[in-house]
């Protein structure tokens, strides 16, 4: 074979892995939502600045996790990346900028789900750890365990290799003054909240990737001035989040007693798997009748198998964004009548 | 109106009351079903002394649920008594009798579940609180939480007045035994247990009262040997613990992750609610079907709107009971083929 010869096949060579690599790009059909709390969350409470804020941070989570997607990477990678986003960020109640409990501390909650092996991992209670998801993963991947809570999850994290931080850094001085407030005016209230755009401050992920896999998960500091060592709904497998391959994946946000009582993540699933219900439905039922209908608030995000979002809340807002192979310019909104 | 016509009237209007009361008492329809755990229970692993103390203490848990339920009592009560008798026996893994963590303590969690309003309570963790059953019920009703953990459930338990007892009392050499036998084979092992019988040695109930109301409840010492703060199933509303008075009420005993990430006894309720499968059909679908898919093993008991019971399970036996109304003398069962 000649020089010339050997040359005009490498490029039909580097031609074809060119053209086949753009193939596989356009082949990679996902889709992404995110979400970073629901409640009062109306434009007279808001600044051009604060909602700037959001905004970006919301698209840089999106992109986190979009990249992950669009490469063809697990659905589960792309939620911990939104989500390792949204807690690094004290804009949100999850990670730093996580609420205070009753006594002065942040303690924090979090869950994964895949829905292709219905594995999931979650923590509760943890004090010490920079990023509650990854632990959770961790708990998934590294332990026979689905949950763990307090300093045994932080032995684990040890074990695991995580770094344990020092409390103090997820303190915000924002934070730290709703406590006050609260204390100042009941020192048991429970759900009030003088930061009312963050009542209900978690965040969570759920996407579908172009193997067809679907993941969930949630993260939270629970709510300010919160007592007994309370355990929510976002570490609740069933309650705030849920994946099965076989329907949806599901974050939910908001009075996470009632998720709780309604196995609400779960549900909006088994009501696709069983009744036949599109995602919409299923979402519009859990939180505008069932929710409701207890007298709880809050939100949810959904994408389901074939890669079609919903999102439903009955409070007046919910931080929340969108990305899909379809429309690859992700989308965020906060206001209901966006 | 002469005194022998009051006399007369007195005793007509006492003939009544007590033919009114008989009535009543006859119309008391109800259904209870209880658990003691289930696993490598066969007729070989038994002395006859020890399955007859089973089987009397199975049946003084049900007719203390039986008593309650025969006078016109509520589900919830039926439930929280009969679990209250297992929990105070060291037969069972649950209260008196838990077995032990990798660490040397015993660490209790219960849950209880009210179909009438979807209310519920779970604590997780507790070291100190002889009846870990009752203080999920104070959770439901007297906090606005639906599960709280560990010493922060007992510092709530401490306000509503409940006894403090030395985690001692918890202390059974049979179980300890178990402990240095497992860890003597390997510190970390989570799934085995010496103790094959009590494999899976937690306890439920499950009751319709008179009124048409469901109630579950159950209660657990967890896994010997058990890490890192690990929450099992039963304390997981949805999980090992569900009611619904659309449906039915359910109590689990088994390997926890599995019904977890089944929400495994909210599915029983769902399979009847949505797709009209009968209360034995859709216990059977949970335990043969989706726990053995995934590679778990246990039991459940199931007592449906109608009253109808249905007890499945995989293992080679579960300890368990039941009475009704229509068959009022309690009847106890331990291996498959009874």
């Amino acid at each position: 074979m000649s020089f010339a010869t050997h040359l005009k096949s490498l490029a039909l060579v580097a031609t074809c892995l060119i053209l086949s690599a753009q193939t596989d790009a356009q082949e990679m059909t996902y889709s992404l939502a995110i979400h970073g709390g629901a409640g009062t969350i109306t434009r007279d409470r808001m600044t051009p600045e604060l909602e700037a804020a959001y905004r970006e941070k919301l698209t840089e989570a999106l992109r986190a996790g979009q990249t992950i997607l669009a490469k063809g990477g697990a659905a589960l990678d792309a939620v911990s990346a939104a989500i390792t986003v949204m807690e690094d960020s004290p804009l949100f109640n999850a990670g730093k900028g996580a609420v205070f409990t009753n006594e002065g501390r942040n303690e924090l909650d979090a869950a994964i789900m895949d829905g292709a092996t219905l594995n999931a991992g979650a923590v509760t209670g943890v004090t010490r750890i920079r990023n509650p998801i990854l632990l959770a993963r961790a708990v998934m991947d590294k332990s026979p365990h689905v949950m763990l809570a307090q300093e045994g999850a932080e032995e684990f994290a040890r074990e695991q290799g995580f770094e344990l931080v020092n409390p103090l850094y997820f303190w915000t001085e924002r934070r730290f003054k709703s406590l006050l407030a609260v204390q100042a005016e009941d020192s048991h209230a429970l759900y009030l909240d003088h930061d009312e755009t963050h009542k209900y401050g978690t965040v969570g992920a759920v996407a579908l990737d172009a193997h067809g896999n679907l993941a969930a998960g949630t993260s939270t500091g629970g709510l300010t001035n919160k007592m007994w060592g309370r355990i929510g709904d976002s570490p609740i497998i069933g309650a705030g989040t849920y994946a099965s391959n076989r329907s949806c994946a599901v974050s939910g946000t908001g009075t996470g007693e009632y998720y709780i009582r309604l196995t609400l993540a779960r549900e909006v699933c088994a009501l696709m798997e069983y009744t036949g219900a599109g995602v919409q439905q299923a979402a519009d039922t859990m939180i505008h009748e069932r929710l409701t209908g207890l007298g709880g608030d809050g939100g949810i995000i959904v994408v389901d198998k074939d890669g079609n979002i919903a999102m439903s809340f009955n409070t007046e807002g919910m931080y929340r964004g969108r990305v899909t192979s379809a429309a690859p310019e992700p989308v965020t909104a906060i206001y209901k009548d966006e």
